[in-house]
């Protein structure tokens, strides 16, 4: 059978997936229940209240709010979620972003005894990073890899090439049945897996030469939110919030 | 400490949530990963292709597409996955709908070597059930109860009482981490628990009294899609779809 088992999540890994439908965006809380340190993937503004709300109610103690890459499609809830629950933002070096945590390649992120490794995927943006638990099985590949599809790249530092060669080199080679947890969905589908891509990616499945044909010729509209969400992120999604 | 441990899903149980953005409504797949058996829990009919797609991705076979009740606020897929895939459709007796299998209190939805359990949980409508798997400490509660809500009581055979005694003496009484997949969200959250739900949800913490007094005070807005949902879900779905 080609079905790869899923590995299940250990019990005291807390693991929650959040939309926005506005924007298509899933954001994830990750938490030790142990120790209840929390991390937020993605959470993006309009919903940073809900995200602290849900970390009280669930008596979890907010580490950091991380993003995947400098999103062009919302702003990040990340400075306003310092401002309420005291966490640290944190986002890769090359994304250019004002952050209290700078993390590149073979950095970790931990919170209680569990770890997120991270691996350099740009090709979407310069900084983009996927998050990756070997534990849980589970990989948070932002806009590099999407269910069935993959990010733009034709706007920020794009590079169709770059995102190519990191799908094929950085997540394609983790164990079939990771599961991959992307920073959007458009078509209500919530996960999927190394095995499902490898197989079913109508663009990663191409040639590297047919995956830049592709990718130039999408001819995709200008990112409505980009002028606005950008410049926000660069400076972590706080300039519309005040400081009172 | 009040969190509970989660169970662990185990590793031949496969299970996909997926959303419809337009009427708020999550669909569930479930799949033994052995046999390739799967169900389908509350599909959306305009999703039918997307989930018959994903259920060929994943090598599996459809053998039940069900629903917990009869939606009034969206048109159900049976019908189309019946005729696209083949599987038998499946609701409670008490809903009043056109179905294959008819099913209630103490019956057993059975896929591979998996099963879920049926509680009949009335008050919504006549013919609401809760599916609940034992082994993997999950339960479907379609619009019973609802993360930090519940469905309304106010068309169909609502009742308020009858929703209250149900999910206090059938919901409540399950171990405090069963996870809890309700048939929609509206503010991008996808799962709470049994412990959440008895401290924090709004409504069903209060005294019966207070309840059907909230309950009789929402005020809600007739349902724009009743008088066509209603009707179609009636008859499975299928009174849109061609037989050819
Ligand atoms: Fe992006
Ligand atoms: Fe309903």
């Amino acid at each position: 059978s080609r079905m790869q088992q899923e590995k299940p999540l250990v019990s005291d890994f807390l693991f929650r997936q959040l939309f926005d439908t506005t924007s298509s965006t899933y954001t994830y809380l990750l938490a030790d229940t142990t120790t209840k340190e929390a991390v937020l993937i993605d959470p993006v503004f309009e919903h940073a209240v809900r995200d602290a709300q849900l970390c009280k109610d669930l008596n979890l103690s907010l580490k950091y709010a991380m993003n995947t890459h400098m999103h062009a499609d919302h702003i990040t809830g990340s400075g306003v979620l310092k401002k309420i629950t005291g966490c640290k933002s944190l986002i890769s070096k090359a994304s250019g972003a004002a952050a209290d945590i700078h993390v590149d390649e073979s950095d970790v992120v931990q919170f209680g005894r569990h770890i997120l490794k991270i691996f350099a995927t740009p090709g979407h943006t310069n900084g983009c990073l996927t998050y990756y638990s070997p534990e849980q099985g589970i990989a948070f590949t932002g806009d590099t890899l999407l269910i069935r599809g993959c990010g733009r790249t034709d706007f920020q530092e794009g590079n169709s090439a770059t995102l190519y060669q990191n799908v094929h080199e950085k997540i394609f080679t983790l164990p079939p049945a990771t599961k991959l947890y992307p920073a959007h969905d458009y078509k209500g589908l919530t996960v999927t897996t190394v095995d499902e891509e490898k197989r079913l990616n109508p663009r990663l499945t191409k040639s590297l030469e047919k995956f830049i044909e592709i990718m130039d010729n999408l001819n995709l509209p200008y990112p409505k939110m980009i002028d606005k969400a950008v410049p926000a992120n660069r400076v972590c999604g706080v300039f519309e919030v005040s400081t009172e």
